[in-house]
Protein backbone atom coordinates (compact mmCIF):
# COMPACT_ATOMS: atom_id res chain seq x y z
CA UNK A 1 0.00 0.00 0.00
CA UNK A 2 2.46 2.17 0.92
CA UNK A 3 5.13 0.81 -1.30
CA UNK A 4 5.80 2.82 -4.73
CA UNK A 5 8.39 3.16 -7.19
CA UNK A 6 9.63 6.21 -8.93
CA UNK A 7 8.18 8.15 -12.09
CA UNK A 8 7.78 11.26 -13.61
CA UNK A 9 4.22 11.15 -14.55
CA UNK A 10 1.52 12.41 -12.49
CA UNK A 11 -0.77 10.37 -10.24
CA UNK A 12 -5.00 10.70 -9.75
CA UNK A 13 -4.21 7.82 -6.54
CA UNK A 14 -3.69 9.90 -3.43
CA UNK A 15 -1.63 7.34 -1.86
CA UNK A 16 0.79 7.25 -4.37
CA UNK A 17 0.82 11.26 -4.19
CA UNK A 18 1.37 11.45 -0.65
CA UNK A 19 3.79 8.72 -0.32
CA UNK A 20 6.24 10.12 -3.29
CA UNK A 21 5.83 13.59 -2.90
CA UNK A 22 9.45 14.40 -2.97
CA UNK A 23 11.11 17.82 -2.59
CA UNK A 24 11.88 18.72 -6.35
CA UNK A 25 14.81 21.09 -6.84
CA UNK A 26 16.18 20.58 -10.77
CA UNK A 27 13.45 21.68 -13.16
CA UNK A 28 13.04 21.02 -16.88
CA UNK A 29 13.52 24.01 -19.40
CA UNK A 30 9.46 24.11 -19.82
CA UNK A 31 6.80 26.43 -19.13
CA UNK A 32 3.51 25.24 -16.61
CA UNK A 33 0.98 26.15 -18.74
CA UNK A 34 -1.27 28.90 -17.10
CA UNK A 35 -4.78 26.21 -16.34
CA UNK A 36 -2.25 23.53 -14.21
CA UNK A 37 -1.10 26.76 -12.28
CA UNK A 38 -5.17 28.04 -11.60
CA UNK A 39 -5.61 24.42 -11.44
CA UNK A 40 -3.46 23.94 -7.99
CA UNK A 41 -4.59 27.18 -6.50
CA UNK A 42 -8.17 26.39 -6.76
CA UNK A 43 -6.84 22.64 -4.85
CA UNK A 44 -5.19 24.99 -2.62
CA UNK A 45 -8.09 27.13 -1.77
CA UNK A 46 -10.65 24.13 -1.05
CA UNK A 47 -8.59 23.45 2.30
CA UNK A 48 -9.56 24.02 5.82
CA UNK A 49 -8.97 27.54 7.31
CA UNK A 50 -10.28 29.56 10.04
CA UNK A 51 -13.86 29.80 9.95
CA UNK A 52 -13.35 29.71 6.11
CA UNK A 53 -12.59 33.54 6.48
CA UNK A 54 -10.06 32.27 3.48
CA UNK A 55 -7.74 35.42 4.21
CA UNK A 56 -5.44 33.72 1.76
CA UNK A 57 -3.90 35.64 -1.08
CA UNK A 58 -1.94 33.19 -3.90
CA UNK A 59 1.03 35.45 -6.09
CA UNK A 60 1.95 33.58 -8.91
CA UNK A 61 5.08 34.84 -10.34
CA UNK A 62 6.16 33.88 -13.96
CA UNK A 63 7.78 37.19 -15.19
CA UNK A 64 11.64 36.26 -16.05
CA UNK A 65 12.50 40.19 -14.92
CA UNK A 66 11.24 39.46 -11.38
CA UNK A 67 12.00 35.96 -10.82
CA UNK A 68 15.82 36.88 -11.66
CA UNK A 69 15.94 39.65 -9.12
CA UNK A 70 14.58 38.03 -6.45
CA UNK A 71 16.78 35.09 -7.22
CA UNK A 72 19.63 37.17 -7.14
CA UNK A 73 18.52 37.97 -3.29
CA UNK A 74 18.22 34.37 -2.96
CA UNK A 75 21.37 33.59 -3.98
CA UNK A 76 23.28 36.53 -1.67
CA UNK A 77 21.49 35.97 0.94
CA UNK A 78 20.50 32.31 1.37
CA UNK A 79 23.62 29.35 2.22
CA UNK A 80 23.27 25.83 3.77
CA UNK A 81 25.99 26.30 6.67
CA UNK A 82 29.16 24.49 6.47
CA UNK A 83 28.77 23.21 9.98
CA UNK A 84 25.77 21.41 9.26
CA UNK A 85 27.23 19.62 5.66
CA UNK A 86 30.32 18.86 7.72
CA UNK A 87 28.13 17.59 9.91
CA UNK A 88 26.25 15.39 7.49
CA UNK A 89 29.44 14.37 6.14
CA UNK A 90 31.21 13.12 9.61
CA UNK A 91 27.46 11.32 10.14
CA UNK A 92 28.25 9.38 6.98
CA UNK A 93 24.36 10.74 6.09
CA UNK A 94 24.35 10.51 2.34
CA UNK A 95 20.27 11.48 2.27
CA UNK A 96 21.00 14.51 4.25
CA UNK A 97 24.41 15.44 2.66
CA UNK A 98 22.11 14.50 -0.79
CA UNK A 99 19.16 17.14 0.53
CA UNK A 100 22.11 19.73 1.46
CA UNK A 101 23.59 19.86 -1.91
CA UNK A 102 20.23 20.30 -4.11
CA UNK A 103 18.94 23.05 -1.17
CA UNK A 104 22.29 24.78 -2.36
CA UNK A 105 22.01 24.32 -6.19
CA UNK A 106 17.92 25.57 -5.53
CA UNK A 107 19.43 28.71 -3.56
CA UNK A 108 21.75 29.94 -6.38
CA UNK A 109 19.39 29.33 -9.03
CA UNK A 110 15.85 30.21 -7.42
CA UNK A 111 14.68 31.17 -11.29
CA UNK A 112 15.15 27.68 -12.64
CA UNK A 113 11.81 26.82 -11.90
CA UNK A 114 9.66 28.79 -14.78
CA UNK A 115 6.91 29.66 -11.95
CA UNK A 116 7.47 30.50 -8.17
CA UNK A 117 4.14 31.17 -5.71
CA UNK A 118 4.28 33.30 -2.89
CA UNK A 119 1.48 32.38 -0.72
CA UNK A 120 0.13 35.11 1.68
CA UNK A 121 -2.02 35.90 4.65
CA UNK A 122 -4.23 39.09 4.93
CA UNK A 123 -5.38 41.26 7.42
CA UNK A 124 -4.79 38.11 9.55
CA UNK A 125 -7.13 38.16 12.55
CA UNK A 126 -8.36 35.51 15.25
CA UNK A 127 -10.73 35.19 17.90
CA UNK A 128 -8.30 33.81 20.10
CA UNK A 129 -5.82 37.22 19.79
CA UNK A 130 -3.36 35.20 18.26
CA UNK A 131 -1.29 37.27 15.74
CA UNK A 132 -0.41 37.02 12.44
CA UNK A 133 3.26 35.64 13.15
CA UNK A 134 2.25 33.09 15.42
CA UNK A 135 2.15 29.28 15.41
CA UNK A 136 -1.66 28.84 15.09
CA UNK A 137 -2.33 31.52 12.17
CA UNK A 138 0.18 28.62 10.02
CA UNK A 139 -3.05 26.34 10.44
CA UNK A 140 -4.87 28.52 7.88
CA UNK A 141 -2.41 28.56 5.20
CA UNK A 142 -0.06 25.95 5.22
CA UNK A 143 -2.61 22.40 4.74
CA UNK A 144 -3.92 25.20 1.68
CA UNK A 145 -0.15 24.82 0.78
CA UNK A 146 -0.03 20.96 1.15
CA UNK A 147 -2.84 21.04 -1.33
CA UNK A 148 -1.09 22.92 -3.57
CA UNK A 149 2.22 20.73 -3.25
CA UNK A 150 0.02 17.60 -4.05
CA UNK A 151 -2.62 18.70 -6.86
CA UNK A 152 1.02 19.86 -8.42
CA UNK A 153 2.79 16.33 -8.03
CA UNK A 154 -0.70 14.69 -9.38
CA UNK A 155 -0.76 16.75 -11.96
CA UNK A 156 2.95 15.64 -12.62
CA UNK A 157 4.34 19.06 -11.61
CA UNK A 158 7.08 19.66 -8.84
CA UNK A 159 7.60 21.86 -5.98
CA UNK A 160 9.53 22.47 -3.25
CA UNK A 161 8.21 24.08 0.31
CA UNK A 162 11.04 27.13 1.14
CA UNK A 163 10.88 29.54 3.80
CA UNK A 164 12.38 32.16 1.72
CA UNK A 165 10.52 34.99 2.76
CA UNK A 166 12.63 34.57 6.01
CA UNK A 167 15.66 36.25 4.30
CA UNK A 168 14.36 37.54 1.55
CA UNK A 169 10.89 39.46 2.67
CA UNK A 170 11.82 42.61 1.55
CA UNK A 171 12.94 42.06 -2.30
CA UNK A 172 9.36 40.29 -2.29
CA UNK A 173 7.65 43.30 -0.99
CA UNK A 174 8.94 45.47 -3.10
CA UNK A 175 9.06 43.47 -6.21
CA UNK A 176 5.60 42.27 -5.73
CA UNK A 177 4.06 45.24 -4.19
CA UNK A 178 3.17 42.79 -0.90
CA UNK A 179 1.45 45.83 1.86
CA UNK A 180 2.27 45.78 5.46
CA UNK A 181 -0.99 43.96 6.20
CA UNK A 182 0.21 41.00 4.19
CA UNK A 183 2.46 38.24 5.29
CA UNK A 184 4.28 36.25 2.69
CA UNK A 185 4.43 32.22 4.19
CA UNK A 186 6.67 30.37 1.89
CA UNK A 187 7.84 30.77 -1.83
CA UNK A 188 7.20 27.70 -3.45
CA UNK A 189 9.11 26.88 -7.06
CA UNK A 190 6.98 24.72 -9.63
CA UNK A 191 7.92 23.50 -12.58
CA UNK A 192 8.33 20.54 -14.43
CA UNK A 193 10.74 17.76 -12.73
CA UNK A 194 14.34 16.53 -14.18
CA UNK A 195 14.40 13.91 -10.71
CA UNK A 196 11.63 11.60 -10.94
CA UNK A 197 9.12 11.73 -8.01
CA UNK A 198 9.26 9.05 -5.25
CA UNK A 199 9.61 7.56 -1.96
CA UNK A 200 10.29 9.94 1.03
CA UNK A 201 12.65 9.05 4.00
CA UNK A 202 10.72 9.24 6.96
CA UNK A 203 11.16 7.98 11.03
CA UNK A 204 9.20 4.85 11.50
CA UNK A 205 5.65 6.37 12.43
CA UNK A 206 5.46 4.24 15.54
CA UNK A 207 8.84 6.38 16.94
CA UNK A 208 6.76 9.26 16.38
CA UNK A 209 3.26 8.67 17.81
CA UNK A 210 2.05 8.10 21.27
CA UNK A 211 -1.01 6.68 22.68
CA UNK A 212 -3.37 8.65 25.15
CA UNK A 213 -0.01 10.04 26.85
CA UNK A 214 3.36 11.30 26.00
CA UNK A 215 6.26 9.33 25.50
CA UNK A 216 3.60 6.20 25.29
CA UNK A 217 4.38 4.15 22.13
CA UNK A 218 2.35 1.45 20.51
CA UNK A 219 3.03 -1.42 18.68
CA UNK A 220 1.45 -1.04 15.01
CA UNK A 221 0.16 -4.58 13.76
CA UNK A 222 0.83 -6.21 10.87
CA UNK A 223 -2.29 -6.20 8.94
CA UNK A 224 -4.39 -9.34 7.44
CA UNK B 1 -13.24 17.84 -12.91
CA UNK B 2 -14.05 20.28 -9.88
CA UNK B 3 -17.59 18.81 -9.64
CA UNK B 4 -17.17 16.09 -6.80
CA UNK B 5 -21.36 14.87 -5.16
CA UNK B 6 -21.66 14.07 -1.32
CA UNK B 7 -20.66 10.44 -0.23
CA UNK B 8 -20.20 8.67 2.58
CA UNK B 9 -17.44 6.60 1.17
CA UNK B 10 -14.20 6.49 0.96
CA UNK B 11 -12.34 7.45 -2.42
CA UNK B 12 -8.38 7.10 -3.38
CA UNK B 13 -9.14 9.92 -6.04
CA UNK B 14 -7.12 12.52 -4.99
CA UNK B 15 -9.18 15.38 -6.57
CA UNK B 16 -12.57 14.11 -4.94
CA UNK B 17 -10.68 13.98 -1.61
CA UNK B 18 -9.23 17.91 -2.05
CA UNK B 19 -12.69 19.13 -3.17
CA UNK B 20 -14.93 16.98 -0.85
CA UNK B 21 -12.84 17.63 2.26
CA UNK B 22 -15.73 19.25 4.71
CA UNK B 23 -15.21 19.55 8.04
CA UNK B 24 -17.21 17.09 9.90
CA UNK B 25 -18.99 17.68 13.34
CA UNK B 26 -21.09 14.97 13.67
CA UNK B 27 -20.22 11.50 14.29
CA UNK B 28 -21.35 7.77 14.00
CA UNK B 29 -20.94 6.05 17.32
CA UNK B 30 -18.53 3.68 15.78
CA UNK B 31 -14.88 2.79 16.85
CA UNK B 32 -12.23 3.78 14.31
CA UNK B 33 -9.92 0.83 13.85
CA UNK B 34 -6.52 1.13 15.23
CA UNK B 35 -4.70 0.21 11.72
CA UNK B 36 -6.70 2.96 10.47
CA UNK B 37 -5.08 6.01 12.81
CA UNK B 38 -2.21 4.38 12.39
CA UNK B 39 -2.57 4.55 8.32
CA UNK B 40 -3.59 8.58 8.54
CA UNK B 41 -0.74 9.14 11.08
CA UNK B 42 1.96 8.02 8.64
CA UNK B 43 0.15 9.60 5.58
CA UNK B 44 0.66 12.61 8.00
CA UNK B 45 4.37 12.12 8.41
CA UNK B 46 5.01 12.22 4.68
CA UNK B 47 4.59 15.48 4.67
CA UNK B 48 7.80 18.19 3.67
CA UNK B 49 8.58 19.70 6.69
CA UNK B 50 12.06 21.68 7.51
CA UNK B 51 15.62 20.17 7.13
CA UNK B 52 13.43 16.85 7.09
CA UNK B 53 14.03 16.92 11.17
CA UNK B 54 10.39 15.71 11.84
CA UNK B 55 10.15 17.37 15.18
CA UNK B 56 6.73 16.29 15.34
CA UNK B 57 4.61 13.99 17.43
CA UNK B 58 1.44 13.01 17.11
CA UNK B 59 -0.97 11.91 19.88
CA UNK B 60 -3.79 9.84 19.66
CA UNK B 61 -6.29 9.99 22.10
CA UNK B 62 -8.76 7.07 22.59
CA UNK B 63 -9.29 6.76 26.07
CA UNK B 64 -12.94 7.81 27.31
CA UNK B 65 -11.92 8.86 30.56
CA UNK B 66 -9.57 11.73 29.12
CA UNK B 67 -11.67 12.54 26.33
CA UNK B 68 -14.43 13.29 28.64
CA UNK B 69 -12.06 15.53 31.12
CA UNK B 70 -10.89 17.83 27.59
CA UNK B 71 -14.27 17.65 26.05
CA UNK B 72 -16.06 19.45 29.39
CA UNK B 73 -12.71 22.33 29.34
CA UNK B 74 -13.86 23.04 25.91
CA UNK B 75 -17.54 22.88 26.70
CA UNK B 76 -16.59 25.26 29.70
CA UNK B 77 -14.27 27.76 28.10
CA UNK B 78 -15.46 27.42 23.95
CA UNK B 79 -18.56 29.17 22.70
CA UNK B 80 -18.78 30.63 19.52
CA UNK B 81 -19.37 34.41 20.28
CA UNK B 82 -23.64 35.64 19.97
CA UNK B 83 -22.50 38.79 18.06
CA UNK B 84 -20.80 36.34 15.26
CA UNK B 85 -23.88 34.06 14.84
CA UNK B 86 -26.25 37.15 15.04
CA UNK B 87 -24.26 38.74 12.49
CA UNK B 88 -24.18 35.57 10.28
CA UNK B 89 -27.90 35.97 10.58
CA UNK B 90 -28.43 39.63 9.61
CA UNK B 91 -26.21 39.17 6.46
CA UNK B 92 -28.66 36.11 5.85
CA UNK B 93 -25.42 33.78 5.47
CA UNK B 94 -27.12 30.12 5.86
CA UNK B 95 -23.87 28.96 5.46
CA UNK B 96 -22.05 30.41 7.75
CA UNK B 97 -24.91 29.97 10.29
CA UNK B 98 -24.58 25.91 9.70
CA UNK B 99 -20.91 26.35 10.35
CA UNK B 100 -21.26 28.04 13.61
CA UNK B 101 -23.95 25.69 14.61
CA UNK B 102 -21.77 22.72 13.82
CA UNK B 103 -18.95 24.30 15.62
CA UNK B 104 -21.22 25.06 18.96
CA UNK B 105 -22.35 21.34 18.58
CA UNK B 106 -18.74 20.02 18.35
CA UNK B 107 -17.53 22.26 21.07
CA UNK B 108 -20.58 21.12 23.39
CA UNK B 109 -19.63 17.43 22.70
CA UNK B 110 -16.46 17.42 22.18
CA UNK B 111 -15.90 13.98 23.04
CA UNK B 112 -18.50 12.51 20.43
CA UNK B 113 -15.70 11.32 18.00
CA UNK B 114 -14.09 8.17 19.15
CA UNK B 115 -10.74 9.92 18.73
CA UNK B 116 -8.84 12.67 19.12
CA UNK B 117 -5.34 13.17 17.21
CA UNK B 118 -2.87 15.90 18.76
CA UNK B 119 0.24 17.17 16.33
CA UNK B 120 2.83 18.51 18.59
CA UNK B 121 6.23 20.24 17.41
CA UNK B 122 8.87 19.05 20.15
CA UNK B 123 11.97 20.90 20.52
CA UNK B 124 11.56 23.27 17.28
CA UNK B 125 14.43 24.90 16.32
CA UNK B 126 15.13 27.33 12.96
CA UNK B 127 18.51 28.02 11.33
CA UNK B 128 16.46 31.70 10.99
CA UNK B 129 15.98 31.95 14.41
CA UNK B 130 11.80 31.64 14.35
CA UNK B 131 11.01 30.59 17.43
CA UNK B 132 7.98 27.44 18.20
CA UNK B 133 5.04 30.63 18.41
CA UNK B 134 6.11 31.92 14.64
CA UNK B 135 3.95 31.70 11.70
CA UNK B 136 7.18 29.77 9.47
CA UNK B 137 7.43 27.42 12.53
CA UNK B 138 3.64 26.22 11.30
CA UNK B 139 5.07 25.36 7.63
CA UNK B 140 6.48 22.47 9.41
CA UNK B 141 3.52 20.67 11.22
CA UNK B 142 0.51 22.54 9.33
CA UNK B 143 1.16 20.57 6.06
CA UNK B 144 1.13 17.23 7.72
CA UNK B 145 -1.73 18.04 9.25
CA UNK B 146 -3.51 18.55 5.92
CA UNK B 147 -2.09 15.00 5.14
CA UNK B 148 -3.34 12.86 7.89
CA UNK B 149 -7.05 14.82 6.85
CA UNK B 150 -6.91 13.77 3.59
CA UNK B 151 -5.49 10.22 4.21
CA UNK B 152 -8.99 10.37 6.70
CA UNK B 153 -10.90 11.36 4.18
CA UNK B 154 -9.61 9.02 1.70
CA UNK B 155 -10.43 6.04 4.09
CA UNK B 156 -14.01 7.37 4.72
CA UNK B 157 -13.20 9.31 8.24
CA UNK B 158 -14.24 12.40 9.00
CA UNK B 159 -12.30 15.02 10.46
CA UNK B 160 -12.37 18.72 11.79
CA UNK B 161 -9.23 20.94 12.36
CA UNK B 162 -9.63 22.90 15.61
CA UNK B 163 -7.36 24.90 17.51
CA UNK B 164 -8.77 24.42 20.29
CA UNK B 165 -5.47 23.99 22.41
CA UNK B 166 -5.00 27.95 22.57
CA UNK B 167 -8.32 27.39 24.81
CA UNK B 168 -7.38 24.36 26.81
CA UNK B 169 -3.60 23.87 26.10
CA UNK B 170 -3.06 23.96 29.94
CA UNK B 171 -5.10 21.01 30.34
CA UNK B 172 -3.99 19.10 27.29
CA UNK B 173 -0.55 19.59 28.79
CA UNK B 174 -1.48 17.94 32.40
CA UNK B 175 -3.87 15.64 30.89
CA UNK B 176 -1.45 14.14 28.38
CA UNK B 177 1.70 15.00 29.81
CA UNK B 178 3.02 17.20 27.61
CA UNK B 179 6.13 18.68 28.27
CA UNK B 180 7.21 22.64 28.18
CA UNK B 181 9.56 22.19 25.36
CA UNK B 182 6.43 20.64 22.93
CA UNK B 183 3.82 22.91 21.55
CA UNK B 184 0.33 21.41 20.91
CA UNK B 185 -0.40 22.86 17.12
CA UNK B 186 -3.84 21.66 16.85
CA UNK B 187 -6.99 19.00 18.23
CA UNK B 188 -8.62 16.81 15.56
CA UNK B 189 -11.59 14.50 16.30
CA UNK B 190 -11.39 11.78 14.05
CA UNK B 191 -14.71 9.47 13.57
CA UNK B 192 -16.78 7.77 10.93
CA UNK B 193 -18.95 10.86 9.81
CA UNK B 194 -22.86 10.96 10.49
CA UNK B 195 -22.86 13.73 7.74
CA UNK B 196 -21.87 13.04 4.14
CA UNK B 197 -18.67 14.54 2.44
CA UNK B 198 -19.55 17.12 -0.33
CA UNK B 199 -18.33 19.89 -1.79
CA UNK B 200 -17.14 22.80 -0.53
CA UNK B 201 -17.73 26.62 -0.78
CA UNK B 202 -15.09 28.99 -1.25
CA UNK B 203 -14.91 32.42 -3.45
CA UNK B 204 -13.52 32.01 -7.12
CA UNK B 205 -9.76 31.20 -7.53
CA UNK B 206 -9.68 34.27 -9.46
CA UNK B 207 -10.64 36.80 -6.44
CA UNK B 208 -7.80 35.76 -4.52
CA UNK B 209 -5.24 34.55 -6.92
CA UNK B 210 -3.08 37.40 -8.27
CA UNK B 211 -0.47 37.21 -11.46
CA UNK B 212 3.46 39.08 -10.82
CA UNK B 213 1.93 41.78 -8.82
CA UNK B 214 -0.33 42.20 -5.53
CA UNK B 215 -3.52 43.12 -6.62
CA UNK B 216 -2.90 41.97 -10.39
CA UNK B 217 -5.59 39.65 -11.35
CA UNK B 218 -5.82 37.30 -14.16
CA UNK B 219 -8.92 35.49 -16.19
CA UNK B 220 -8.70 31.83 -16.05
CA UNK B 221 -9.43 30.76 -19.60
CA UNK B 222 -12.23 27.52 -19.82
CA UNK B 223 -9.89 24.42 -20.85
CA UNK B 224 -11.08 23.11 -23.96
Amino acid sequence: MTEFGTSRSGTNDIWEAIYTQRAVRYWEEREVPQELLWRIVDAATHAPNGSNRQLWRWLVLTDPAKRGRIAAAVRERVQIPAKWIAGARDAGDSSRLLMYRGSQHLFDRFDEAPALIVPCQHQFASATGATADSLVAGASIYGAVQNLQLAARALGLGTVLTTAQVWIGDVLRSELGIPEDAQPAAVIPVGYPAVDFGPTRRKPVEEVTFWNGWGVHGTRKPSG
